[in-house]
């Protein structure tokens, strides 16, 4: 694991690492803000998983999210969206699939088996990287946006007693009923409907082990709200098993980092607050 | 003047507009963020004069300032830092001259002449537009980071009563002196250096009709310190005529918007008090 870049902020330091990644089989890079608390010792972290077109960066430069973080002492780790430096059939064609597009799910159909293991990598080799070199202890939570708020809500629901909170900004909800992830889960998984349930949170959450509470941020005015984003399908999932679940329309925000950014805040504090975290 | 780009931000608006620049002779695009406030009353604004490279949309996305702007009801105008859509011979080969790097002053030398004259367009023009369109009142103030630290000085020491407030981030501030502003100054106001002195801070300051104080942040870290921004001469020229100036040398940070967003909040807030804004 090398360190590529380092930024003081907000009393706290702003970095990117490289690392070989046997999960996927490439070089990955990703990006950790370290709280100044972390100086002293080891601090909880939130799993930020973006969406698509992205990497680890965005977050980390449009989110405003470090001076929340630096108060509450919450580290947070940005994942790539998908491996990289491979050039296999087709994985740059498209905005919605391959590269930049991972969907934060373990591939089983060819060529993407080898190499598109997203799932594994942001639940399993990156948490035990990250706090195996940095002063990160092994509580933390996870969120994310649009195609990242899927994988969060994911992630949280097939990992009882892994995460302490979950939220997502604009997720995918129902990624089996929606062109976007019709397109990922059946070029990665197949079409092996059963396979592709495992990784849609309005299916998981029927029968989820824990009842960890979701908070979902949503803008009213989001493009793809209607077509790829299907909240209400989570929520009507959600109440039929008594899951606790938190849907806030955000009255004409849409689906950029300019509302992430917004209500990030909130999202920082709710994770903070089950992570046993209190402001300074 | 023509709306290209909106995005509901802290109950506010962050905008991008095109219009047809009669000071450059260019179509030019800048971003403006209009607070809740704005819906009400017009409000005051607060001039961002960028960096090399950069355009308008660069504070826009990364300093994060638009949560304190929206709790003080302070607008931001961030132009762009030069004339585009010209292909000037030379004029995109280097990254601190030509495009990008317009360095908000009134070339006299060929064939820059004809459209870089920045100063103008960011003190007078723009300003006029902003005002006439949209809900921001005449009462200003200017900041900017490092060539446009230079520029947010250079434009209120100028401009006795024009800015109620100027503060900067890493500015480059006597130019006349190191390798950008030599580069800069040369190329579009030719070898005279009585020429170049109407654009260097610390030599303006020695003879400013107004006593505006002057904010500045300087990373200790900053790759550019000591070749190119020379603060400690902006320092001994204000100390020289009792000019009021504080200098916060900030320990570890560097040249990087994430340097400006640790510290943005309390530009604003010094702005918004010369301004006589107080928090809702």
């Amino acid at each position: 694991m090398e360190m590529i870049a380092e930024n003081r902020c907000f009393g706290g330091y702003q970095r990117r690492y490289q690392h070989d990644s046997r999960t996927l089989g490439v070089t990955m890079t990703f990006s950790v803000y370290l709280p100044p608390q972390a100086e002293k010792a080891p601090v909880p972290a939130m799993y930020w998983l973006s969406g698509l077109t992205c990497t680890d960066e965005n977050f980390v430069q449009k989110a405003g999210a470090q001076r929340v973080a630096a108060e509450l002492g919450l580290a947070i780790v940005c994942p790539d969206t998908s491996p990289r430096g491979t050039d296999l059939p087709g994985e740059h064609d498209s905005y919605d699939f391959g590269s930049g597009a991972g969907f934060y799910v373990n591939a089983t159909q060819e060529p993407w088996a080898a190499h598109y293991r997203m799932y594994d990598y942001v639940t399993e080799e990156l948490p035990a990287l990250v706090r195996e070199h940095l002063p990160v202890s092994d509580r933390c939570s996870i969120s994310g946006h649009s195609m990242g708020g899927h994988g969060a809500l994911v992630c949280a629901l097939r990992n009882p007693g892994r995460y302490q909170a979950v939220s997502a900004f604009a997720p995918i909800c129902n990624p089996s009923d929606v062109p976007w992830g019709q397109k990922a889960l059946g070029g990665y998984l197949g079409d092996d409907k059963a396979a592709w349930a495992e990784y849609d949170a309005s299916l998981l959450v029927l029968q989820a082990a824990e009842r960890l509470p979701i908070l979902i941020d949503q803008g009213s005015h989001d493009n793809f709200l209607e077509e790829q984003l299907a909240p209400d399908a989570l929520v009507k999932a959600c109440q039929s098993v008594n899951h606790p679940v938190e849907l806030r329309m955000q009255s004409g925000y849409d689906h950029s980092y300019f509302f992430i950014a917004t209500f990030i805040e909130d999202h920082l504090r709710h994770h903070a607050a089950a992570l046993g975290l209190s402001p300074r």
